[in-house]
């Protein structure tokens, strides 16, 4: 896989608790189908062997159709799972560490919400970035909104892609439109819908927009 | 370290929430002083980075004293902290694959609680085992006592050196005392103690007896 020519535009996150299929690989495989170009398996309070265990049923669906599989916080199970990459939180291992244990051909993507914490990111090996929340959300109960002003200081501070994160849907991602971000990761938005593929096609039309 | 020379005599696995003294690295300094000659930091809900600067400043007291520090279930943060091992149970990942992970020089440790699972851990390359639960155990409540018939079994089974845990302190461990066991894994029986210091010198002597 090129690291450099990864298509960020609709980024999944997966939460077994939100989905509307009965499989993790299930909803992942309809929402590729829906046009997801990146899956981040985000999976907390799972034993270490069931990560694996499930890193390795996503990445059968995700691999055959080159699409990337980055896993959570978890570097040991990128590695055991030989998954595409990593994205750490800022509660995460430092991106530094990260980039010493996986060498230079595995993504690592790292959550930003201010400028200083992109531009380290990227002086720290990052390939990408998740900035946000920009919206209220659900899923992540602790961060303030990430401002469309953020979002242009951020832009201008780094030269890696970003995608933006937090309570996006297909109607307030418009708010977003013109300011350089590469994508929109969602949870929620495809993966909690009755039909994740026609989600994923409705998500990916309206990110494309960006 | 030279692998096939650790003691393993008194084993120390930490727990914050039972622990007497103020911080983790302390409880460790004190055990240490009085005689365990292995630390595990086996810390769950911790969040990863929390965990990896954890490791490091109990590695600042293990390293220079030198005694082994082993990390429970993650391998990166193990990586990270250039730590000197794992310790795996039968729901971590994998022990053929952390091998892989790891390379030949680093510690792993696999726990097993049946003959099968000691032979196959050595197979997939594991340097030692953790056996138990032998007593009933505050720590760990969906374990059935592993017999000394079966300690006996799983001797007979496997050539690395293993450890018992579970519940022991320093007078329930004459019972386990012919087996054929390296060393005895304590949590509560050292750092929940008032004075762990002269805890572990009762324990260190009593499973000297081993």
């Amino acid at each position: 896989m090129d690291k450099k020519c990864i298509d960020y535009t609709l980024y999944l996150v997966t939460d077994r608790r939100q989905m509307s299929s009965e499989t993790v690989e299930k909803s992942v495989g309809l929402a590729i189908e829906g046009g997801a170009s990146v899956v981040q398996l985000r999976e907390k309070d799972c034993i270490s062997r069931e990560f694996y265990e499930l890193a390795l049923r996503v990445k059968s669906i995700t691999a055959p159709r080159g699409i990337p599989l980055i896993i959570n916080d978890r570097i040991d199970i990128c590695l055991a799972a030989d998954a595409d990459g990593v994205h750490l939180g800022q509660k995460d291992l430092p991106c530094r560490e990260a980039r010493k244990i996986l060498g230079s051909d595995k993504i690592i993507g790292v959550s930003a919400a201010l400028p200083e914490e992109a531009r380290q990111a990227q002086a720290d090996g990052a390939d990408y970035l998740g900035i946000g929340a920009v919206f209220a959300t659900g899923t992540k109960s602790d961060t303030r909104p990430v401002t469309p002003e953020i979002i242009r200081e951020i832009r201008a501070a780094v030269t890696i892609p970003f995608v933006v994160i937090g309570g996006i849907n297909s109607e307030n991602i418009k708010q977003l439109y013109g300011l350089g971000i590469n994508g929109a990761a969602v949870v929620s938005a495809v993966v909690a819908q009755s039909d994740i593929t026609a989600a994923a096609r409705t998500m990916r039309k309206a990110a494309q927009g960006l």
